[in-house]
């Protein structure tokens, strides 16, 4: 049985939910992505996403998803106004509260499914803090991993497309297209940082950046290419990928 | 013009945005509500009637909606497995960080819209928090106001029906009626609190408690008498009523 | 047995205090209140009130003052040189170390006796915490409850005599002639605002005000019809009531 | 002009303080002093010689005594129910609130006058921070310096009269003495440890201790020979010494 | 001109310093590493490649070093006596007062040298923190990048020579070989965990460990073909690339 | 059995280890030192201090030495851009996880040796706390107790050679003579403060301040007489008392 989390009533929990359950937690966020996409890209990719896996899976596997948190630590665009940013000790509170809540059911696995890159460093931390405090197997996932923090990008953008690039725009047009004005999209591609050899994304060396570094319209990546259909095929293949990996969840046990 | 925060794209902010827009913050929360309703039942109330806000008064008034919290403090219902609850710390870091980015826009006013009466206390501080942080004028609405925290009850309930009592139980009904279970459902009004002439929900003197205090079931009024009927027309009283008092919102300016 | 707890020696706390024993602590500020009251209302009227209390219930009931806290939050004042105010993450901090030292002791009951509107929010938050965390029985009084947190006010001041108006100066008139200077009182009543419906003290509708946003000169209420005679009246009264509801509190137990 | 801080009005602030008047803060604590001491001994000395120098050196100096903290950092006594303690944390937010208030004032002179030996560390701290964040001049004195944080003990003592001994029992006993019950009283000095040369109360190498760890009486010294008298000398002298230092205060500019 | 931070002397470090300079921090750990190799293992590798790339690029590149920080996160070691661990909360503190610290001088780019693989997440968070707060540019880098992290390995330890494996031992062996007892060592690889195609290090999927998770000896990887000459060879590699990686440092400005 | 504690492996942590092991903590500062010594005099102390006191006495006392902390809080010289200072909160959190993290080793006593007089009290303040949270038995010991602190000074400087003094000058010419540069040092004792009774340096009252508050070239004493041989003399009587101390150390038990 899988379903929404929410709608279990209290005294089932103890009854539906067991130590092989698996509770999904979307994570979004609501920041600036450039002037051809809304705010909402993380949330609604991070919630989609979440519902389409626990669709495909849900009858292999028990699955649970919790409601997507909307917001997250998007402060690499707090010069953006509009853009809604905790600070990384609120996430990690929420992170922690939720965690401490997850523990006292009878479920032990928890996993992230991340739609913003900016907390991926973020979120890695508190999977072992979770598991060390509370005893959870704790796992973190992307509906795409974005090559900032080692994910594949397109040739075209350089391995560049981190930040409302041609993929991300094409699942959002793919899920939300009257959403999406992409006549006012241009190539934000930081051409240069691709010469260096260790210090670029996904080099061997990481630095800090915020979205408006590299050109002031706080995009990175060429949206110009991007189509509904090519979403479509991203869309469904991470949807299957994420369900693949989620058996690995299922069965998972420290190699042993 | 108004709508849903996130539909906005970052460089619309500061051209839609104006002194006078109003930012509403609907806030839910994930916690035991008995055996007849789900966990979910503030986050869809509270959701659900900010949506109905909007949609009822956005003509009129220049609104826009934020993505709902799904989660907030439901410490009083940590006794429950099932029930997610942040810390007040963490419930006002999250709002300390919203105000922040709210406060970067040129809206200035921000309503929180609570579904759930355990915040009420602390959402009521962060309204202080914020307008001396930040400079916001900040205002705090109830889908419905419990007892508890200063609201009506009816007789029957003798003035407690503050967690699934009849009038929450009705308006979920109403809007998720596949999600109630009725049959399961007693009358739990911890009658001899009424006796008391301070010491009682609404009474002068207020005490902490937790929703296992009362009774093991942990919800505290008398559910059995709810029905849909009731619910739509409470739902569309509170829709009125906060779509009016959104007025005196936009026109608020401290009495000067 | 009762009086003042800090009179009594180390080892006479386990055995002079019991489970129904009851701890009082009053909680006082210090903060401008107009031209005509010194900073020390809160602090005074929250400290005779608790003695008087003490006294004349203390033959009945077992109830132990514990000195009374002279600074808490007073960040709407914060605007007016003079206020000491305290963090609510500092208020919060310190009834947790209260808290916590109250419930090593035998006794199980701890009252907070507010003498400053601008805690209640933040006290009400702190009867859930200090129950849960240290399983007290915890309570919130008032000297004499505030509009604006939902108690009476007399119609002439439109419900709006908060802070330094009629009732309050009045009571300090009895408890401290010397310090009042009537003279300098105005009628400082921010008459539009009643005028709302739901946006006002006691609305349905609460906001975040500082002392300043209604009238520079920082009091709400008028004063001018204040009197040393209807201050021991109300002062009296309070006593009175504050005893009666003192028995509900040793009677108490969640209505089981 | 000099008095108690309290009984200003707000207006009177910016009129009154000066930057050469001095804001004294007295700091109490509520703590087991042994069988023969109730818990308000250091609150009542702070207290009483706060209140006995601004009358000694109020006319020749601008002092306004702020109220006295009646609880602050006593967990060495923590084992001991009745204690009122915070923590360490929670007594520097305190102190940072305050010197923050205290530095929107014209007054740029805070003395802290502390009752509670455990304090000193601390406070000696709070002394850097108060000056970094707030530009005030910072100073700490005692109404008797305990030789285990550099003040002198009489001989008999072994240099150990540190908590409820001779001295500070005589001058309660001049202060309150219906709240001293003598004959309860014993020897309690840690013999042993004055044979060392480095580690001990005084000594080269300072260390970390429980009133509970030298014998579970939990006072420290030789209370037996206490007399009011002597403690009437002792408070004169306090006062008297004090009085000089707050002219050095008074006249202090880093021997600029 | 190049050196160690701490030679300098107070007045030099603005003449010295200039927005050209880098400031490389070391960061070590004391932590178990399996029973052949000591807790010092991180903090004497970060401290010697520090060293090292300052006197193979220091020439060439204005950069200073840091005194090396001993103790970091290792709280996945927590389970093993003799590990000295700092909160996820206090590494970032001390960043942050480091990265205050060093946001004061003329420098501008600091560049973190990490020796500890579980660092790695929380130190890539800093990196945008202190960019943010303090314009720093900020970077990251290893003396070699684990393969949980990122990095490569050996195909022999199937990518997972991550904690005290062979790569790690060698590299310690050359610098510390009277330190090393590689009889003590076994092969301890989680073999079933690299059947999975998700679920593993370096997988699209991380998850929260602890050391002792995948066997009770705590590490990971097999050590039992380590040797000084591999290790020399290791080390020098790694230098030369860090020192070449120190160059596009130098010559970073976000591509444009 | 004595030494270096990070030379220690894993599993040989409970098997060396004893409850009288004593672990011993230095605790250095990167700070201006005035224009004649460079920023790591403390830390450099602290280190040669820690090496020489196990030298001298580890074949009598069980004792390990952990990895010097390099940098503390110094904000008393902020000002000086190139000092890395702590928070007072950091410098706390790191002690305390130190402290936690030593408790779960055999060894219950831990000594720090602190070598910048600024951290003094705050690490007073840690001796208890980290005995009340951990039930270590802990110390402080200084290479040379500053008068500021309660230490003693030579007659020259009149009690003030505190801060890159004839002392600690002396001392860091014995250690590195290359990197002390004399002839820029000069006479900065403020003589004007010795004329006080009781706001002095060791006098009865203590006052907050920044090392440029007597002088803006920060540092506070006289280093003119300083020489490598007075330096000799003072390191060695140090190391000589230090190890004297730490019998007492191995033998304390609160004088029981």
């Amino acid at each position: 049985m899988s379903g929404m989390y929410e709608d279990l009533k209290g005294p089932e929990i103890p009854e539906v939910l067991t130590k092989e359950s698996i509770l999904l937690l979307p994570i979004g966020a609501i920041e600036q992505h450039g002037p051809h996409l809304p705010l909402s890209v993380d949330h609604i990719i991070a919630d989609e996403t979440g519902r389409a896996v626990v669709e495909a899976c849900g009858d292999e596997i028990d699955i649970w998803m919790l409601p997507t948190l909307s917001v997250s630590k998007s402060n690499e665009h707090n010069w953006s106004s509009g853009t809604i940013s905790l600070g990384y000790q609120t996430l990690m509170a929420v992170l922690e509260d939720i965690g401490r809540s997850v523990a006292a059911t009878p479920a032990k696995k928890l996993v992230l499914l991340n739609g913003h890159g900016g907390n991926t460093t973020m979120l890695s931390t508190a999977l072992r803090e979770l598991r060390l405090k509370y005893s959870l197997q704790t796992f973190l996932m992307h509906p795409s991993l974005p090559p900032a923090y080692g994910g594949e990008s397109n040739e075209d953008e350089l391995g560049m497309g981190i930040h409302g690039g041609r993929d991300e725009t094409s699942v959002f047009m793919f899920l939300r297209p009257e959403h999406v004005d992409l006549e006012k999209a241009n190539r934000r591609v930081p051409e240069k940082l691709a010469e260096n050899t260790h210090v670029k994304f996904g080099g061997s060396v990481s630095f800090g950046w915020l979205s408006n570094d590299f050109h002031e319209d706080g995009y990175i990546g060429d949206p110009t290419g991007a189509s509904s259909e090519l979403g479509e095929t991203l869309f469904h293949a991470a949807v299957a990928s994420l369900s693949e990996a989620m058996k690995e969840v299922r069965d998972f046990d420290f190699g042993r």
